[in-house]
């Protein structure tokens, strides 16, 4: 049990963390502060927040848990604030989609606080944002990965495990870099596939007719392209590195398929397929298994 | 009322059709072949064909209406079978994903029944191929695309267009090349693209970890990279130009992003994510306003 959390950011990751917390008794108050007042105020009438802040100073003052659910862009400005204000053992962690920017952050502006410093981040999500989305179960069932550094003390890793286990998530650790590659790949990539599938298909000089004759698995393809935009830009610019890395990667995968489709090597083209079928078929397997 | 429909290929869509046609009473029976025999024999016990032929050219001499229901690179063959022994006034229908090499292959094999040919592409479809998902109520509410050439006799056109009528499905006219552009960049290309991504996963080292911590998006993204290889491979050999078109372009835009990515451009980033994102969120809502 925890006393006090404090909350900077309330959207729909935050927002669905204050209210699993809140609802399971495993802290007694919480208090938020977000950049967006409407956003802020809707917090406290969904029953997310019990008292809000008007800065984040304010905010987490008192919090014996600081939970960042923020842009990353936003990160370093926080982080600043925090340092002046927190409790000398108040134990920050964060939600952000790209680890390495944190800790690096941290080290920076606050290496005192290194200790305290329990990076997460929670694979779940949904293309809406905003804490009118916000649900207590967001995060069952899923993982959340926790990127402790050579510095986190024990008590604090406890402390946030603890928390995220109250969100029934299935709760693993991983070392801050191959969390940013692994996330890379398995997200940030798709995310850019599917911005950038809409974008083009806007510049078609027959855009309209494409779009009218898209079918279910246009749709499903590009759900991921409603996702907010500026989460995508910060999410880009704090791990560029490796999402650069995949998407050359993936530029390189075009060029093998150009080339098969070029030189009209059916082979080539069904066996490249009925691997990736064949992958994602026993991925789709495995799930169903662990669910049933 | 029709008396007589040969069917060429049950799959999922020949199948759907054959069960529409039937629930419907808009023919009096239904003969089919297929190539797999489990699958054919499933279709008559499913009540989707009422004979079953063991060869094109008996399950189609007596039909007023031929459905070549069939991945398009055995469309050669069967065009032969068909033109020695149907009836001169059977009019052939297909069910394609690219309309430009039916005609092509028509013109080239049976160029006297050119005036009997209405090539036909309904946008609708699973996954899952085979008859054993095929349902009656598949193309309800979804495109069916007829492309007629200049050769196609009005009654020929006629016949079809009541015959997708039948199924619920929009019907429109379009060019033969125009389709295969349209499709090319809103079915084609991303089919390609989530096999590709799958395809590409599959080869890093951290393959099991990227596909573990993979999200809802990600299922959603490569849905259509379960659909078949060897479809897929007759679409991609069939409606190569197009489809090369859309890849380059496509390969274009990853380089452009590659840039912006590279020079730290977040306003360009999130203009790029946010211009995906509206058009997306604009098209959904015309979709749910058609809807309701």
């Amino acid at each position: 049990m925890v006393d006090h959390i404090a909350f900077v950011g309330v959207g729909l990751i935050g927002g669905s963390l204050a209210l699993a917390l809140k609802q399971s008794g495993f802290c007694r108050k919480t208090t938020g502060y977000a950049r967006n007042l409407a956003n802020l105020e809707l917090a406290k009438k969904l029953g997310v927040l019990d008292y809000l802040a008007d800065n984040v100073s304010d905010a987490v003052k008192d919090a014996d848990i600081i939970v960042l659910a923020v842009p990353l862009g936003a990160m370093e400005g926080i982080l600043g604030e925090i340092r002046e204000t927190a409790k000398p053992d108040a134990i920050i962690t964060d939600v952000g989609s790209a680890k390495g920017v944190v800790v690096r952050l941290a080290n920076e502006i606050m290496p005192e606080r290194l200790g305290y410093l329990v990076p997460a981040h929670p694979i779940a999500g949904k293309e809406h944002s905003g804490v009118a989305h916000a649900e207590a179960g967001l995060f069952k069932d899923h993982f959340t990965i926790l990127t402790p550094t050579s510095k986190t003390r024990k008590e604090a890793l406890g402390r946030i495990t603890a928390m995220w286990e109250v969100t029934e998530a299935k709760i693993v650790c991983m070392e801050v870099e191959h969390h940013d590659q692994v996330l890379a790949a398995t997200s940030h990539l798709p995310h850019m596939l599917a911005y950038l599938l809409v974008h083009m298909l806007t510049k078609l000089e027959t855009e309209k007719e494409v779009f009218r004759y898209a079918a279910g698995g246009f749709y499903d393809f590009t759900r991921i392209a409603s996702s907010s935009p500026e989460m995508w830009r910060d999410i880009c610019l704090h791990n560029q590195g490796p999402i650069l890395d995949m998407l050359k990667k993936y530029r390189s995968e075009i060029d093998g398929l150009i080339e098969i489709l070029q030189s009209g090597d059916g082979e080539g083209l069904r066996s490249l397929f009925e691997g990736a079928k064949k992958r994602r078929d026993q991925l789709i397997a495995e799930k169903d298994a662990e669910v049933h």
